[in-house]
């Protein structure tokens, strides 16, 4: 068997109880959602870098991922070393509110429908424990892509707000 | 001593350790922020519909509540029955990203000021423990009194999505 193919024992063993497969685009390689497996914060911050976001402090995204809702991993899967090509996670009190943050599609891997599986996935994940409401906020080069999954912006003409602190 | 007056004694007792006074703009009306003081839910919601927001199962908002970084009362003080008259609270994780939601003044108390003392209350409450960036979903209408503010809307051109569970 070749080392992409991925075997249900596999499955649960490196990737959490939770894991479950994501449609590949293609066959000599297997992908993997898991909410569990935990993440290197090096591997995760160079993932997030190669999309645009900038740096964060390691012990303040160490926090941040404990004190996440949801947190989803998208992993290529290998027996020896998976790889960490995509990311979600979400804040909120996990029945009226959640907000999403920090999605990552690796930019090799973009382009073929990965970060459409990623979002129905975190979208399904949030509704499977009842939130019905779900907010984010976008760039400008990615309103298209959520405008066509059925995302809709500023509903009622209201705006987002941003505060730094000094 | 008039009743609308308030002792440190009874600040504590009353509205939690955490409890501070908020400048009035009123000599006979104490006001109070508390992080700390349950709510009645049914005060709570009234409050919240006062301003306009939807109402909402009263199950979902308990365990909402319980899973918030952050919930603020502003209560006008009476030493046998403090009123909730404003509200705001957060989601977020508590380093990295906080969202602000349900801000609310009972329309009665509008006018003078006590939305901005909130917001600041608020804001300084995320600053202390060390949010550096708060986020929220603001109404056409109170646009105008987050900038005021010194809130910034929609940062490099970011927008706002929603997405909601059939």
């Amino acid at each position: 068997m070749s080392s992409c193919c991925l075997t249900q024992k596999e499955l649960l063993e490196i990737y959490g109880k939770d894991a479950c497969q994501c449609p590949s685009p293609n066959k000599n390689m297997s992908l993997v959602f898991s909410q569990t497996k935990p993440f290197d914060l090096i591997e995760l911050e160079q993932l997030l870098q190669s999309v645009g976001w900038s740096q964060r402090p390691m012990s303040k995204v160490r926090i941040a991922l404990e004190n996440s809702l949801l947190k989803v991993g998208l992993w290529r899967h290998d027996p020896a070393f998976p790889r960490l090509i995509g990311f979600a996670r979400c804040t909120g009190d996990g029945v009226l509110e959640a907000t999403i943050w920090d999605v990552a599609i690796n930019p090799i891997y973009q382009g073929v429908g990965l970060g459409k599986l990623l979002m129905n996935y975190v979208n399904q994940s949030l509704r499977d424990i009842g939130v019905t409401r779900i907010t984010l906020f976008a760039d400008p080069g990615v309103v298209a892509f959520y405008l066509s999954q059925g995302w809709v912006l500023e509903p009622k003409g209201n705006r987002c707000a941003f505060w730094y602190a000094n």
